[in-house]
């Protein structure tokens, strides 16, 4: 199937989907506002395990507080505008049960995905962070023990959109109806 | 900042984050291979980290294995067309160092909101199960030690889209440099 005869709104999604890339450089430019609250809000309309919604975000805009984060970051490149770092919260994650901690980490991802496809359909470039030093930037941001920083996505406007990096092709990945059997 | 005066395609991106619902009842109609191979493709395009991409996606649609997950997921509902089980590989995760395995946690959750929105701009149903016993999906689908199954997404067309489950409003949970500080 062509993507290009894919129905109307499904072909802008697979195009915002297959369009978004990871920035590590950005322009000197701020995000509005109210873009950045768009971006929000579409992280919180992913499904979360029992519907539990243990995510919390943190928005850091001011410029110290960026700094600061940045010296204790590795994963972290360029000058973005913002960070949004996804945490979740321990004691509503525990309601979980025995999953519950590793359902509360795949939450965050599921809505990390939303925010970056969101930013990247209001021309803003993000880019996911795991390297960070957790206890530096709880203390830099006052996050008490029982919040937990999953991962940073760092928001601005790109210098460029870069090519994508190569991607593994479906027949490398998928198996079907049992591993090893690939698709016809 | 009315959600209706976003620019066109980011109000499309928009609609299909907040329009997606978990599908726990299917009718009895197929998924057409075409629409679950641009769906797959779709999950491709999540960022991974340090592009390592150990993701595996495992594709059941045959009846009669599909009734044996089924039996051994507690948190599968209904009858999907196919269940798109969601792996890495152990041995391509490692090359991520100390965060590789967490990375591959996290790589697969993108992955899955990915393929669930891109299901739902094609008119698809799916939900994500994380609840399933392991070691019972790795022996009737023949996945090698090195494979390890995250989550599974199940896929169909809907008997209803439910109304959303509440979400916790932007306020509830965005703190703004540093925790506890609202956005103003």
């Amino acid at each position: 199937m062509s993507h290009d005869v894919l129905p109307g709104d499904a072909r802008v999604v697979f195009e915002v989907i297959r369009g978004r890339r990871c920035i590590r450089e950005f322009i000197d430019k701020e995000v509005p506002s109210e873009y950045l609250r768009v971006i929000v809000e579409a992280g919180l309309w992913a499904p979360s395990g029992s519907n539990l919604q243990p995510r919390e975000f943190i928005l850091v805009r001011d410029k110290n507080l960026l700094r600061a984060v940045k010296l204790v970051s590795p994963g972290l490149y360029g000058n973005p505008s913002a960070l949004l770092i996804i945490c979740y919260n321990k004691n509503t994650a525990r309601k979980g049960g025995r999953l519950g901690e590793t359902m509360a980490l795949l939450d965050a991802a599921l809505s990390a995905q939303n925010i970056m496809l969101m930013a990247y359909a209001l021309g803003v470039g993000s880019c996911p962070v795991m390297s960070f030093n957790k206890m530096a930037v709880k203390e830099i941001l006052d996050i008490p023990d029982y919040v937990e920083p999953v991962l940073m996505i760092s928001l601005g406007y790109p210098k460029s959109w870069p090519k994508p990096p190569r991607r593994k092709s479906v027949e490398e990945v998928l198996h079907v109806d049992g591993y090893g059997r690939r698709a016809r």
